[in-house]
């Protein structure tokens, strides 16, 4: 699986894959940074009116809820149409999951039997409140471990057929009967706004190379972990973490890959 | 008073309360940083479905004018209607105020003898326009210094029942007949965008503290003052600058608070 | 030229022009700091009911199609109808042109007889597809070399009567017969973000001044370029670039632009 995680990442360099981002305002600035720093090409776009053609010309499509609004709630659930019947991957960053229940009904029109999303990613509360599960809400903070939760999170792939990502001290990523733990990153992390935000940009170019799908999570998963880890060593506080982040995310290599990944 | 400011300091690390920002695309991102590095919790919602629910789990309400518009507006309309019935402190920024008569408008549906707020916090342009005093508008940039209007500024609160922060080479805070100087800071800091609404932003943590309110104002604005000041002698123009000060609101020890604060 | 350059960018500094953005969400952030670094003074904003105030009181009107939506098309059409009326410079920088068939019509709303722009930049397919050329859309990436499309650049200029400028590893700068190749920059500056619409944003500044619009549009595209240039030998990857851009811009001096720029 390491080399993997080496081969696909050379893949998005390689290929650069078009990904179609309708996300929060907070981290939009970021979320394309990161998925230039890693080869890959940003769109940032939700007016209803060229929705439908971006999805076709990108190769991914990345729904966030971060600071959803009835307009970017209807242009998410036109391109997911679009992006679904036209078979382009959906991943979906569940951002405040159960903070409120507008929140809540949004998500339940972004995952159910008619709206198919590929990849779910998401904090331990977030993953746990969308799979059911009744949570105390620290709005977009975690309250659940993401070890804690596994269990929660194979139902939630199980029946959503999606790779599920949860991030903690330990990311978990699972889809079906397989799971796999990386214990790569840096508690300062959560000190940044929206890298959660930016992991999840980084899982759609994963997802656009349109390879193994649970092998993409753990791959995109383990780069902005990795980097993330690297970026905390050098820097002094959360401002320059988030540059030595995607300087890192710009040139690791896979040696740093190699030698830092930790799975499991 | 100095050791108000530490230990306020401390208790937003301790307590990291929530903060539920309806501010300004330019610095959303900034602002949710800002809050982070100080120990604190960002919301950022301004969707009318889950406003009031927003308000109803955070502990501060911060309204920021900048980029207003008419759904902007109406969400923070209804969030401070909810935010004053349920006792939820209310602080406002009152960006640009001045510049049109639009948001002098909304600057007067925002404060008005039904709608409270509990702090103000701007330059003092900003301040003056607010107060009904005619001046010369350079848009969001100050023409009337922060010392030249603390009797404006104190008519400003009394007429409100409101903290009236006013920033500049030297921060001016009153309150009623309460007056405190802080001079602290860096005329680099006018190079980066936004920092005003980032000392808005961590008034809010302070605000949501439920302490005295005076104190609390007047450690908000030393805290970031004493912080652009240091960064500002680490760093070699505005891009640098807001990475260190983000790095120093994190990072900052009582003795650099202790030694470096200048109160008045 | 060269010394205009400096002379210009001077004036900048000395007159700290009023520029006004509608722009899109990536971008507000840095393009507001790119005004702030070079001297200018940056209002953002974009809601019908002071548009018009708005650009009665600033030097210049920025218009960025990055994230259009029939909001922001709506505020842009009568800002720029204001800005005609009462004498005030257009800058548009058109944002995956191309793309999608929406993006196009709003272009050719922004441009046309009745609707004046003095001031064009994109990269060479935003070029060529607002020109009617046919191109292969990368979304906000450019398939088209900025050096291959002077013809077609020239023509815009003629058919438009505004100074054409098309970003690439060679920058061009057109305007009926005459032509500027500018060969500064770096090619990092592409793994960041919306560094070409801080390259509008900063053009709309030096557009602010009333000088010589060729000789305006050399300097601002010049002044980034070469800022570009420095950051890029001094930084670790994309995201120390952008702080490092941000300095420069600040702290660039007269001889650094004279010894360093690459005009043709």
């Amino acid at each position: 699986m390491k080399n993997r995680v080496v081969e696909l990442t050379k893949m998005v360099r390689e290929k650069s894959p078009l990904v179609h981002n309708i996300t929060n305002y907070v981290v939009m600035n970021n979320s394309a940074n990161a998925l230039l720093s890693i080869g890959a090409s940003p769109i940032m776009s939700h007016a209803l009116e060229e929705i439908e053609e971006m999805v076709s010309i990108c190769s991914a499509l990345v729904l966030n809820v971060g600071t959803l609004d009835r307009f970017s709630v209807e242009a998410m659930l036109l391109a997911q149409k679009k992006a679904n019947e036209i078979g382009k991957p959906v991943v979906l960053d569940p951002v405040g999951a159960g903070a409120t229940s507008y929140r809540n009904q949004v998500l339940s029109q972004l995952v159910n039997d008619l709206a198919k999303v590929d990849f779910i990613r998401g904090n331990g509360s977030e993953i746990a409140a969308l799979s059911g599960v009744a949570i105390t809400s620290r709005g977009v903070d975690s309250t659940v471990k993401s070890t804690a939760i596994v269990d929660v999170a194979r139902e939630l792939s199980i029946k959503t057929g999606a790779v599920v990502c949860v991030s903690g001290a330990t990311d978990v990523v699972v889809f079906g009967d397989k799971v796999c733990f990386i214990a790569n990153g840096s508690p300062l992390m959560e000190k940044v706004t929206g890298l959660g935000c930016s992991a999840t940009a980084i899982l759609g170019a994963f997802a656009a190379l349109g390879e193994d799908k649970f092998e993409s999570a753990v791959a995109a998963t383990s780069l902005i972990a990795i980097c993330g880890e690297i970026a905390a060593s050098k820097c002094e506080g959360p401002g320059t973490l988030q540059l030595h982040l995607l300087d890192k995310l710009y040139n690791i290599t896979e040696n740093e890959i190699l030698s830092l990944i930790k799975l499991k």
